[in-house]
């Protein structure tokens, strides 16, 4: 990279990028940079024209025939084969269904069950399911859930001290993979490798990874994983989320633990319509009802952006941009924002970042300075700190489908002006939503 | 109505039908007579335009904004309000989100702690959840999967066996108001006062009931229900289901059980990021992960079809008219298809119907019966029956949006002349598929 990164040094690496092309398959509105496809990820040109066919076609014309002849009942496991190649899982191994938080209740229901099951081989019985402090919330109130149900507890600890705490009697250890907030990425064959070692069994969160970094959940022979749909995958809002199991832990027998949701269409036999739960073979079995069959065709369209990188290197080419998009962002933001209280609070080494940068705002001005950007036509987010419900995390997700080095120079152009103007202290931008 | 029941005499009865017009909301495949609008039902007009303007508009253009400026976060409680003046709920009392099988395990939850709970005040501890044999499967599998977590056991019962049982040791009362196999339907508010008396919760499925027969969810004073977004509420496949708390049941005192499926939406500040689960206020509390926003799009645009008749007399009208349809199908069949051992299973009693008319086939034929039906045009489905995994069930859904008098006349006499010239037992029509 050039001394000092100019725009035209930026555009000059927008055009040398074989990955550009896959920019075409947005419909990104004019004028805008989007820097939130960590939170809900950019609309395919094709998902349009699917979700309209499925509507007018699908449904309208074919009625409850498509169940059959548009394979909507073949959707969970069709769309759950195109995941598992971003995520390195086998076919058959996936299925697309429900969101993340009920996928994340069925497997962390059966990773407890199987442990304490497991626990006569040990001399204590460790009721403990571990996890970071700053996990993603959903996942810690689920955790909170099945903990307290089934007699277990969850002990929270800092990232640093994950590995040093699974010697100390766990069961289950459940992470996110990148953390929501900092984008800090464990290393997860490492830490897989170190509770299986201390016999802890491990459950994914790839929210932040799935599309984003490469993942493989077979090489650490992980146990199991959930994901998420909207965001790196571009499924749409409200998208079904995934789920993984290894086939070691999916099985019919009775050493294998049910998953809890038992609903018909994770039956063997769902269409036989039988009084009596019998678990489907292999991962169908952690389906549960009927799936929003809109949903699975506009993930099914998201997907396929992410698999047209196959033959331009697939997730390690993509992660590879994504790495030069947040390293210039980075190098940008501490050249051109000095002097205005933000901190950089991604690590900057390659190996411990996600797809996106986080900075901390000394005068705790996220919302307002994250206001006047989105005015200014570059939106990101922002996030609450550690034990503060005000929010002083600025985010900034890095897809490199779609976002360029030229877009990384514009925004923290705009975060500089933002800043030295201090039109981010104007009233209008200090009024407060919902969400952003 | 005519000593018989001619063709010209139905068209009579359409061209009279103050209800017709609202068939103008649908649009229906030409040359179809649609008969499993209790499956899927059809898709209103509406749609396509309102889940493209969501796609191009909301997510194209307006991306992560859309959660704020377009609503999307409102969606399950605004959903929830429009379905409560379906189901004799107040505002507020009701939310659409995720699947009938989820919303089912989520109250049935929250009934066995409670009930649970109660047991200190009776002398013996009845750890039973009491359901109807041939209740819907995902229904029974779903409570065998909690019964078992729980400590309770899960008592079948043919229905008529329903309220004596109530006396001999019962917790919670899990039924489906009208059953997905033979339309019949119980009486709601005998049956839970009935419970009531015998200090036993109630949770309803209104899968087949609500938008097909009016229901009044306060006046017999349940305590909870769910119920499906795509079969007579018209929201597409795989629509979001809802889910109703009566309100004593749901407040954030310690006297009150969370339900178990505590995700982030369902908390009290799902965007404070707080660790620790505080349940939200009011029935909000029963959200759980992101919901499908195409699909509550899809949804919205279903319930408008069935609160369009509203001015015309509401539920009430269309359910007059749905008797009256369905008492013209049985009659009709019973003049016209004599003689080949189909027998009406649904009671003839108006009280005890809901929406639908189920024909046994002696001949264990209903599958290829049902196939050379739909070759001619006319969709129902097929069901096996109790204890058999050989559809023996013909069903045939009225849905007095967009059924008419002639819909039925034409029917039967297709379902005459499949019988009379036997056509449904040539090869390609027993061929088997998964689902119809």
């Amino acid at each position: 990279m050039n001394p000092t990164a100019t725009l035209e040094h930026c555009r000059l690496l927008d055009s040398a990028d074989p990955l550009r092309r896959l920019r075409d398959q947005f419909s990104l509105p004019p004028g805008i940079i989007y820097l939130d496809g960590n939170s809900l990820g950019a609309l395919p040109k094709a998902t349009a024209r699917r979700v309209a066919d499925v509507i007018t076609q699908e449904w309208g014309q074919g009625l409850i025939r498509s169940w059959n002849s548009a394979g909507w009942i073949d959707q969970p496991a069709r769309l759950g084969d195109k995941i598992a190649r971003l995520i390195g899982a086998g076919p058959g191994e996936v299925v697309a269904t429900d969101s993340t938080s009920i996928n994340l209740f069925k497997v962390l229901s059966v990773a407890i069950q199987l442990a304490a099951r497991q626990s006569p081989n040990r001399k204590v019985v460790s009721k403990v399911v571990l996890s970071e402090r700053s996990n993603f919330p959903t996942d810690l109130y689920m955790a909170e859930g099945l903990c307290s149900t089934h007699g277990f507890s969850l002990k929270l600890v800092d990232s640093g001290e994950i590995e040093a705490s699974l010697e100390q009697g766990v069961a289950v250890l459940m992470l996110t993979h990148v953390n929501y907030r900092t984008g800090a990425m464990f290393d997860m064959p490492a830490i897989t490798q170190a509770a299986h070692k201390a016999g802890v069994l491990t459950v994914w969160d790839l929210a932040h990874s799935a599309g984003a970094v490469p993942v493989n959940l077979t090489a650490p022979n992980a146990d199991f994983a959930v994901g998420c749909g909207y965001k790196f995958l571009n499924g749409g809002p409200g998208a079904p989320a995934f789920v993984w199991v290894h086939p070691r832990h999916v099985g019919t027998s009775s050493s294998a633990s049910p998953q809890p949701l038992q609903g018909w269409l994770g039956h063997a036999a769902p269409f036989a319509f039988t009084p009596g739960y019998a678990p489907a073979a292999g991962i169908k079995q952690y389906l549960c009802g009927t799936p929003s069959v809109l949903g699975m065709a506009a993930l099914d369209c998201g997907l396929d952006t992410l698999l047209a990188a196959e033959p331009l290197g697939g997730m390690a080419a993509l992660y590879a941009k994504s790495l030069a998009l947040s390293d210039l962002f980075m190098r940008l933001v501490e050249e051109q924002c000095a002097g205005h209280g933000l901190a950089i609070v991604t690590p900057r080494t390659h190996a411990k970042r996600g797809s996106q940068v986080s900075l901390s705002c000394e005068s705790a001005g996220a919302y307002a300075i994250m206001q006047a950007l989105i005015a200014r036509g570059v939106i990101g987010d922002f996030r609450a700190g550690n034990g503060s419900t005000e929010p002083d995390i600025l985010r900034f997700g890095f897809t490199p489908l779609y976002n360029g080095f030229e877009d990384v120079w514009h925004a923290v152009a705009h975060l500089k002006q933002v800043l030295e103007t201090g039109e981010w202290t104007q009233a209008q931008f200090n009024q407060k939503n919902a969400v952003t």
